[in-house]
This record gives structure tokens, C-alpha cells and sequence, in this order.
């Protein structure tokens, strides 16, 4: 291949990208015409429309979808968009949605305990861009990993947490993270229970990576269960946090095969490799606006 | 759980169907509008939309859509279809398309020589339903198999082939598949290469299962190959056929682990079972018409 | 390559073989000097040693070993192999341990109910020889099934159920399987739960599947649940049969990834392929002799 | 649980170590009895047989075997075994083989380019102590990764290459490796081409990652020609290296799924997780003394 002509594919080949997106999840009761209806507003307003994903569940008789469209000749002026789409279409059909711009990054924190192997995951995909977003602050209730976070040079925020300071503690993170205008935050191998009102201020912003395949071996220590269990299989799960522990919305699983040769050490071993890709898999379906979560479900446009 | 409510949550468990549904595949060049467009066309005519799904290829500025409505209350009649998108949609926008009524049975054939997995696999399914078809003949160039078409109650018609006779039988094979109205062709490990013109006329319609995970090991005695090249992986690819030995667009792929410790003997009996389950799933992607091939990729909505 | 190569190619190529060998599963304390002391004694009695494996699981500090020699030259006469075994070894080192011989094809019984996919399975496996045993009966207690085990010709016991009948139905099933020597039992999904009587009887000699990835979603209706958790993969797991429901040994699992998109009907679908193949896998174990259930976990020799 | 109970736990859970013990892997041309000798070899000198496994190539009649024993109270001096099992059983029976001990850590050099994702995942197992050996090295034919390096306090060797620079600087190499008394190398990505003296210098001490499925795209942009061909899964492969560009020995492989949803970036992005657990998977079972490389492939003793 000529010098002129890989440059010409790898122009093709860069990721196709406009300045700035629009991206609409919506879900409401299942009825006729919903498809024909949105699309129709975003293309008689002139948005060209990118991506287009939707799914009925027939159990449940609703309806999801995912929206994307360019901003660049949109007639609705992107503050008042929310405003125009309630009045003409969404709150005749009893529509929920949510509303993103790609200029946007995200902003995520970061929560963690003593066990590096997921961070040094999230930081390097960070690192290389991978993960388009910004990561304001890391907290942990431990010391061990500020090195990583000086490393990678992020406000790393100690907060150590006993019985007593635990509510004291919660209040300063929910500050904090206020305070960072953060939009999701991932426990990224983070070893508290966080409060029934933190879960509730951040419904669908918290996410955790389980290392077991849920709703198998639930809360602590679940390698020693699946290696008493003698399963040949282990597995990872990321998820929403709710109140209630280990039963929030499943965003990804994935699992390896162990046999009889692994002792527990191996099973932790070669979880955390499950662990790492999970989670990750999770982050990036959420800064991609691809995870709509409805009940104790998600759709997962990708 | 109550008796009653068992029995609504059965009926709820219904998979959820529609007497005629119709189906479009769409490609075309990519350009502003063309989802908007289609939708529009199918609601307007008062067909229920029952699935949409697009893709953009954005190296190739393509566009690729598939939509399913419900006929029941359609404005246009069933013949007439083809007709009115044309004229108002598809021709001034160089669309190619497909469309299939769900009312009408595909009907397939499937070709088979000796092995009798992918035989079975296929008949068990079809004789549970899982695959919702009409199977009029099965063409062999063996007698092997007979006694499975008998114990299903297909009809089985032996075609030996030798050098000298190859292209009268494949005439008489064409004027079977035609006089049976076949829709597609399934090569259920079929050991004969199809000529050129074959390939050519039913194009997109011969689904082959290759025994290796293509690219890699083409052509005859894929798992000796395997064997010797010392992978850690076998693998079955099911693909279009085309005239280009084991070059057709891919439909299905995957793969097992195997070690030092499996002989030839075992990478083709565990190869088998990915055989099976990868030829399975592309027919049942094909019975739905989840398939578009283009180039040679295919675009698989699901 | 030419004919003559080819041939010999053929020839090495088949399955290395011996008339008849002996396997020896074998697990005890652990201690020093183990290995030496089994493979001496197979060894200064002429037996070629074929395969061995052995394990130690340092948590419980117990040892596994699995020993397979050729009979030809052995000079222990076979019907008393156990006993100088025992004598010279075995007693003085707490050992347990089974001896087979491979001339000897295991005979294994087949319960089903209504669902044909994994009696399929296994049928088209024996008729092609990848399961090498005899299958002398299936009892079922429902008639659906019969006419398949007519097409493979192997005796249909239809035995209904009901709660008053199922101790006497029990009795007549074990009596058939001793009249008919079974070595071991395989519920081909076979829905009835076998009395503690039976468990005990054929402790670690029936093999069952479970339509889920256990200890996920033991009992009834995994599916069900498994879509009421919005779980990412569904599985399926081969067991011994105990008196706990799906609490026995588990021999192997595997999953297939699913989505939102799947309903009920397509997680069951999905489901009975891997259903199929883990139930495939632990009879092949089986009959290879490569299972040792110790406690609740099996050791695997593959 | 108990605080007592949970600390005998933690004790017994410790992974099961001994102060040094001895790994030998042999291979030979298959005969009777070879099994037997070397596990009386060691037993009757004192060695506790701790680990055993072998395999018998059945095509080539060649005999695989690893032996770890612990070096307690082994009668003969370390420094003599090579000798004494040369004269009491390897020259006898054509045996190649090595000898290691664990209480040497291994010594592992890292070669890179500008991709960080391998460096970081394989330092983070290192940082974690789950890669037990040393890094006295880090070399590379570009700046971009020094920060890593610097971050993880690995000497980084910068060493640029020119067509014309190659050789010296390959000299140069050689040199550092052997002042560090490196066992192996690992190229995580590194981007240059190894000369045919340095694959011969370094025979199955040299670790490559290639970013597919091998033999599937061999050479130079495999994303791209996966992407062209249409694949339904991508992988990573390892191996030795050899003068043969990607055909060396593999070690270890994987695969995940793709679809026509994915661009040449996604198929980029999603290569890098199989690449970086493809890559730490060879170098773990070449830590723990696990390959046995025979002509073109490997017998993982695993």
C-alpha cells in the first residue's frame, strides 16, 4: 500500500465522530407509532440521526430506546430540548428518558479499598483514552493505593471509616462529590457498604463490580464459597448499587473456567482478571450513555 | 404461586406473535434522514413497527436497516409492497432490499454426506419447532444417511457424484431445490465443492459449516492442521457459500479450548460440537431474516 | 502428500489403543512417597503405564490419583488386582479407590420426561460411536418420547408417576437397572425428584443436568428466574444426584452469554444448547472414568 | 466465624509452599516404564513428590513429563542432580530436560514500543506480587513508556533502531540481558522485528504477544484484515519466538466476540483486554515452569 493511500485510510479509519451528539434513552408504556414518532422529531427538526436501537419487551409491554443524533444543524436550541420533546411527545405517552451531549466528558470517581488491580485497569484505560471521561477524585477508606493516584496524579481522598464516623464520612463524600459535579461513581473493588440513603441519592450512578457470577454467592468472601461449593466456574459481575446488597441491576458478567487444580488463592487469582474486564466493560457502556436501567433489568444498547 | 396467576404468567410467556409480520432489509448509501424515512413509511400505512434496527458503517458511509411490522391493519397490500417503497423510497435512494411475510414457512434444504451430527442437530430442532421451517429434501452424494431422513420422514435423495457425472447432478439438484420452491440450502457437512455456477445462482442462499475458525485453516483437513500448528483453540465458522472456496461472508463463529492433550481423534469430536451449535445458529438467524450480507461481511441484527 | 502417506498418516492417526487397561482412581491422606509406591506396583508387576494424573488438595491435605496401565503383559491376574492392591498397598494408606477395566463398556441407563434435546444428544453420540457403551433401557414417565428410542431401537419402560405410585415405581425402576447391570444412571432432563432412598442407593451413579449455572437459581423454573434477575449468561450444570436437590458434586458447567433481548423462550432455547453439551461432556467423563467425587467437589482427570 | 476460626482458616488457606523444591521437565521417545523411574529416582532419595503430571504423544511416541519435588531433605546436593539423573536415567533413555529451582526467582526482561496496556497489566501483577520474579529490565526502541518504567522505579533502556542501527543495537541487547543474568523476555507489543541470531540465541526464552487468532492474520495489521474478512471473533495469541514471524510455538490463546458494530478502533479496543490476558497467562505458566516446548508446539502442564 502506498504512503497516500494509507493516509487515506487511516483518515477513514478514524473513529467517525461529529463535535457534538445528542443522546436520548427513553422508555415508556409499549403502543403503536413510538419508533415513527421520535424519529420524526429529530429529523423534521434536522438532526440527522447517528444511532437508532429500541426493544420491546412483550412480557412487560414496554418500550426502550436509544437516540443519537448530530447537533451540528438542530433547529431546538440544546437547553430547551428536554422541554420541547415533554411538551410534543413525551408526556403524552408517559415517556421517562434522559437526555446527554457528547461534548460533555463524564465525570466519574473512583472508589477503592487496598486491592490495585482494578484501578491500575480503570487508570490505564483512562490514561490511554480509552475511557473519555474525568476522574475528579479517588476516595478510599485506606492508604495503600495514594501512590497509584499520585502516579497518575488525581486527588486521592482518604476517608477512613469506623461505626462511629461512617455517617460522618458519607455526608463529606456526598459533598465532595457534589462539589466535583461527579456523575457516576464506580467501587472499583471498594470493601464498605455504603448507607440506604447514599444508594438512594445515587440511584443508577453507583456502580460495583461482585466477584461472583450474582445472584450466586452473594456478599463476603464469595471465592471461599464457589471453591467449598466446588463450582467450575467463577465468574464477575457489575451492577447498580440499590439498598439492597448484591441484587442491583446486572450490567455485565462474565466468567472463567477453574478446576479442581485451583486452590482458593487461584481462584482470587483469576478472578481478578474477570473483575477487571466487568467492570470495565460496565464503565464503558455508561460513558457511552448505552446502559437504561428499568427495574431490577437493564437494556443495554451496544 | 397461585394456580391462576401460573396460568397468566404462562400466557404472558407466550412468545409474543403477530399472524403476518413483514420484514425489510435495507441497504443503501448513508445520508441524513433515511430511518425517518422508513419509519414514517411503515407508520403512516398503519403498520405497527415491531422491531427496527440500523447500522452505519462509517468507513464505507453506508447504511444497513432491518424493520418488522405487524400486517394485520397495513394500508398497502401484501404484493403491492415491493411496488409503493420502491417508487417512494427505494429508488431514489439506491436502496437494495429484501422482503419476507413471516406468514410463509421458509423452506430449506440441507445437503449432507456422511457425518450425521449436524444432521441430527438440525432435525431435532426442527422437529421441536426451534427451527419454524419446511425441510422438503435432503440431497446426498451417500447412502449413509437415509435411514435419518426416513426416521424424520423427509425425503432423501440420493445423488452420487463422480468426476464425469458432477455437473448432470447438479442440474438435477437445481431442478429439485426449484421444483421444491427451496429457499436456501444448508451444507450439513457436505464433502463436495459446489461449481461456480451453483455458487452464482444461489447466491446468499448455500449456508456452509467449515470446521476451523476462518481465516485460519481453509481448504481439507482443517483439525489436522489445527493439530500440527499445536492452537489452543478449534473452531466452526458457518458462511455464505461463494464461489471462492471458504471466502463466502461469515455468519457465525466460535471456538473451544483444546490442549497437548487432545489428539486429531479429539480436537474432531470436540470440534463437532462447535460445528453443530454455530451451523444452528446461522440457520436461525437465516429462518428470521436477521442476515444481510454485504461485500463479503454480513451485518447480523440481534 | 501421496496415498501411501496418506495411509500411514490414517494409520498413526487412529486413537491409541490398548485391548484392555486398567484405571485406577484412588484418594487417601496425603503423604510422602505416594506416587512412587502406586507406580511401582504397577510397574515391577509389567503394567505399561498409559496415563497418570495425580492432585493434592493441600487445604484438606488429601490426595487424588488416577493411574491407567496396559493389561497385557500384567501379571496380576485381573479379578485380583483389588485384592493385592489392598494388601500391599491400599490398606496401610487409608486408601479408597474404584478399578475398571476398558474391555468392560460401561452400561448406562437413560431417564427422560417430555423434553427431546438432550436424549438426542446423547443418542446421536452413541449411534456414531463417540459414546462407547451400551444403553439398554430408558425409562420414562411419560410416553412422548418413545418413538425416538424406537428409531435407535433400545427398550422404552414407560413407568408413570403419581404420588401414590412413586415408591412402587421406584422399586420396579431398580429392579430393571439390576436385571440390566447399570452401571449408571444420566437424567436426560428427567423431572422427578428421585427419593433419598434411591440417591443413597446409586450414590455417585446418576448423573443430572441442571438448567442453570449452580448454585444460581437451584429448583424450578430457572429460566424464570434467570430473567427476573436480568442476569448476562445463562448455564447449565452436570451433577451427581444427591438427597439435597442440585446441591450434589457438580462435574462440569458452562454458559452462553444472553440479553435483554432475549425473552423467556430464547433463554430456554439458548439454554438447551448448553444444556446438551454439559450433560454431554460428564457422560463422556464418566465413561472414561475421569470423575472423583470427594465430599462435595469433583476432581476431574482430562 | 469465629476470630480464631477465621485465622486457622486464613492459615490453611495459604497457598501450600515449601522453602525450595525442584522442577524437572523431560521428554524422551515413549517406551514402558519410564514413569516408574523417575518417581523412584526421586523417592528414593527423599524427594516428597509434590506435583506429577505427564503425557504421551500417541502420534509421535514421544513420553512429556513435570516433576516438582521438595528440596528438603533431598539426599542429592542441588548442584549434582543435573549430573546423577544424566548418569542413573537421561543419557539411557535419550531424555532432553531441564532443572529449576523455585528458590531462584525468575528473571524477566520487558521489550516495548508505545502501546502501554500489556506493560501495565503485566506490572501490575508484578507490583502485586501475583508475577513472582524479578524485572531488571525494561527496553525499549521509543521514549513514549519511560514514565511507566519510572513510575514502577525498572531501569528503562532506551535503545533506538535504524535499518542501520539494528544490529549493534541488538548487540547492545544482548549485552544487558546477560549482565542482568535474564532468563526470559517478553515482548509486550514491541513493534520490531527480532533477528534470525537473536530468535536463535534466545530459543524458547523469547514471549511474543500477536494480536490474533494464529495462524489466522500472521504479519502486520491483523485489526484491519479481521475487520475486512468479516471475522465474528478476534484474538490474541502467545508463543515462543522463532526465526518463522508468528510461528513459533503458541502458548496460550483467546477470543472474544465481535460484531459488524464494531469499527476498527472497537476491534483495537477490545484486542488489548484478550492481549493483555493472553500475554499474562504465558508469562504465568513460564514463571511457574509449566512449557515444555517440542518442534512447533507445547505441552502446558497445567
Amino acid at each position: 500500500m502506498g504512503e497516500a493511500l494509507c493516509f487515506i485510510f487511516a483518515l477513514l479509519n478514524d473513529k467517525f465522530s461529529v463535535a457534538n451528539s445528542a443522546i436520548l434513552l427513553i422508555h415508556c408504556p409499549d403502543q403503536a407509532g413510538l419508533v415513527a414518532l421520535v424519529t420524526e422529531f429529530v429529523h423534521k427538526n434536522r438532526g440527522n440521526i447517528l444511532n437508532l436501537d429500541q426493544h420491546v419487551d412483550h412480557h412487560l409491554r414496554h418500550f426502550f430506546m436509544r437516540i443519537e443524533w448530530d447537533m451540528t444543524d438542530f433547529l431546538i436550541p440544546q437547553e430547551k430540548i428536554n422541554d420541547y420533546f415533554s411538551t410534543l411527545i413525551g408526556a403524552a405517552h408517559q415517556m421517562k428518558w434522559t437526555l446527554q451531549f457528547t461534548e460533555r466528558k463524564p465525570r466519574m470517581a473512583l472508589f477503592v479499598s487496598k486491592a490495585s488491580h482494578c484501578l491500575y485497569d480503570i487508570l490505564q484505560r483512562y490514561g490511554t483514552g480509552e475511557f473519555d471521561c474525568e476522574i475528579p477524585l479517588i476516595v478510599s477508606n485506606h492508604e495503600q493505593l495514594r501512590y497509584i493516584a499520585e502516579r497518575f496524579e488525581i486527588p486521592f481522598h482518604y476517608l477512613p471509616i469506623t461505626r462511629e464516623t461512617k455517617a460522618a464520612q458519607e455526608s463529606k463524600t456526598i459533598a465532595l462529590l457534589e462539589e466535583q459535579d461527579v456523575d457516576f461513581v464506580v467501587l472499583a473493588r471498594y470493601m464498605q457498604i455504603l448507607s440506604d440513603d447514599f444508594c438512594r441519592h445515587f440511584a443508577h450512578r453507583v456502580i460495583n463490580i461482585h466477584h461472583s457470577f450474582l445472584p450466586a454467592f452473594k456478599g463476603a468472601r464469595p471465592y471461599h464459597s464457589a471453591f467449598n461449593r466446588g463450582v467450575k466456574l467463577i465468574g464477575a459481575t457489575s451492577h447498580y448499587v440499590t439498598a439492597d446488597l448484591d441484587e442491583g441491576p446486572i450490567i455485565a458478567q462474565d466468567v472463567e473456567r477453574v478446576s479442581h487444580r485451583h486452590g482458593i488463592e487461584d481462584l482470587k487469582r483469576i478472578g481478578k482478571d474477570v473483575e477487571k474486564r466487568v467492570l470495565s466493560r460496565a464503565i464503558y457502556l455508561q460513558l457511552q450513555h448505552r446502559i437504561l436501567p428499568f427495574g431490577n433489568r437493564t437494556v443495554i444498547f451496544n
